[in-house]
């Protein structure tokens, strides 16, 4: 056994009911492993912006303070009061952090699959691993092969397991190609290799030239600037030529998911020979996955009576489509891990500067091309 | 066979390229029954907001003039620029209207199911049923009991087939109760007496207190008012006392159908131990079945992931169900016409009347228990 410290260094978050946040450090007893569990000594988390939204909530961050406590720093930050409508459920409860991470397992309870673990480089996902160690089940890591970079092993979960289950539920409800926003994302160029690997036309919609050009660099075929003018008729034509009637949405707010609708709808029509007031009767898909907008959806219901807007969360998906499935997304992670799935990232933190405020502000700017790695042991 | 007149007055609705709709009548020539045909005298047939759609499309009703071609009203009126773009596709037709209606079988062709229409009164969906007379195929008829009143039978398949396919769609996606929007149509008052009959939980959303007046007057359990300044505390509590999550809206536009999303997740919440960011794990869903508001759908979407909003209309839901369900359907609606499914009238006009601009002001208006039916015979 490795000689551990006694306290593990956790981060949480917690909101007042005064209408305060509070984002802090606690030195947590550290956990001895069910016979069942494995304790991981995380050695790289990333910072996605699934994580920023139960770190920070509600917050108004331009009022983000820091103070330290314990030698600590700890970052309080105002909610506005409708933000706390929404926040009510967590009200009072210091909640850690980090959906998912890489690390080492340096202890394991005594079941043989914990057992066979130790000593294994593995992938975690399952909350709570902003901190230095995280106790949990076996079944709940993934063993990576020897000699994996912790960095590479980081991100295994929530960007590579959401692209794969993007074109597993293009496939599954019946489409041929697929749209994706924001595509420019980590998330985004995974999928533009997935696509090309499998023969998928992915129609790219980006937010700038410069964009456009890093995804066209990456062999994307379809890239379409929502700044252009000309947008719509670009879209409307890549659609026609792709025939895509299932998009991914990772921004939410805004008019773009009822245009992707429209110019899909638009594209529909240019194939029918009668007219219909109601529209074409071709289905038409786009599920809503992030928030980079929280603002709220604009649909202008030019589209017919033949489509569908639904929110997409992985977890769900992965209990719909069942083990099977699941097994080989997770399969094809391990195999493409640093090609396919490699992630890019601009900066590497310790657990503490991840709550400086000048941090704070770079990473929650969720800007393309930025991306924030927590290495806790250095 | 009955002496028959040698022309078929119709009623067209054309748009022209220059930007103006042009909404007429035409004596054609009287058809012919094929031999799986029948020639049905329309004896009655509604005015529905699925009717007016096609009638106006676009246009500016405000600007209607009316004139006189033949000796037979013809109404005009401009169709604005982003109108026309939706209009695109039926540019040049002069297209039929009218969806459904009932009928006298005045001519049968050769076929034994033509033939054993003969003399009956039917049902008649399928369009161009503003006009003297339909020839259509036999199975697109519905034979009603002898002695029918037309007026009863004039309105068997839209509204009743929709609110049936309401509670068949809510069971068969694994729903166990309903929420209704402008529910003091004539299509809700139906579906609250078809939920009060099969015992489902529905929750009547209205804009009057004498809406909601009317629907306590027949029976609904759960009428809220959106007018009302608690509107939102009231619906959920009826979301959390039925548990519903399968929404129809008739209204489309606004902030409604998103509400009545935030208001079955803060229902589901209430029955949650433990924070998610992701909100509830409960299926929502909602759909838009028609567009009495025509302006944007306004989403904000504080109801977590596990949420879907989608067109629906009856002919592709009639499609997935299959003939089984749609034999029941049909033939529940032939039970329970002149009860569950009974539709009522404000006023009866002529097909010409129908063109007239002050009939047109009053039942494009669309005023909840104003309902207009047209008698081409008198």
């Amino acid at each position: 056994m490795t000689d551990l410290p006694d306290t593990n260094l956790t981060m949480l978050t917690l909101v007042k009911p005064e209408g305060e946040l509070e984002v802090f450090f606690e030195r947590r007893p550290m956990p001895e492993p069910a016979p069942h569990e494995v304790l991981v000594k995380i050695l790289a988390t990333p910072i996605n912006p699934s994580d920023l939204g139960l770190l920070f909530g509600a917050a108004d961050m331009a009022s983000a303070r820091a103070s330290e406590r314990d030698g600590l720093p700890v970052v309080t930050a105002d909610i506005p009061a409708p933000g706390m409508r929404a926040m009510a459920p967590r009200v009072g409860q210091a909640l850690p952090i980090g959906n998912e991470g890489c690390g080492l397992v340096v202890k394991a309870g005594a079941s043989p699959e914990a057992q066979a673990l130790l000593g294994k480089t593995v992938a975690v996902l399952g909350g709570e691993i902003y901190a230095e160690y995280r106790c949990l089940p076996a079944q709940m890591c993934m063993e990576l092969p020897e000699g994996t970079d912790p960095k590479d092993g980081a991100s295994c979960f929530v960007n590579p397991l959401t692209s794969l289950a993007f074109t597993e539920t293009m496939r599954m409800e019946g489409h041929s190609a697929l749209v994706h926003t924001a595509a420019a994302s980590n998330l985004g160029q995974m999928l533009v290799k997935i696509c090309a690997k499998d023969g998928i036309p992915l129609v790219n919609i980006v937010r700038s030239a410069a964009q456009a050009e890093l995804l066209k660099g990456i062999g994307a075929k379809y890239v379409v600037n929502s700044s252009d003018e000309d947008f719509l008729d670009k879209l409307t034509a890549a659609l026609v030529e792709t025939g895509a009637t299932c998009g991914f949405d990772a921004i939410g707010g805004g008019k773009l998911a009822g245009q992707i609708l429209a110019c899909m709808e638009a594209a529909a029509v240019k194939r029918m020979t009668t007219y219909s007031r109601y529209g074409s009767d071709t289905f038409k898909q786009v599920y809503i996955y992030g928030a980079l907008d929280v603002g709220p959806t604009v649909l202008n219901r030019s589209f017919g009576f033949s489509w569908s807007l639904s929110g997409f969360l992985l977890t769900p998906f992965m209990q719909k489509a069942g083990a099977d499935v699941v097994g080989r997304m997770r399969a094809r992670v391990v195999a493409e891990l640093t090609t396919t799935f490699k992630s890019h990232y601009s900066h590497e933190i310790s657990l503490t500067d991840a709550l400086s405020l000048d941090t704070i502000a770079n990473y929650n700017a969720k800007r393309t091309g930025e991306k924030y790695l927590i290495r806790p042991h250095g």
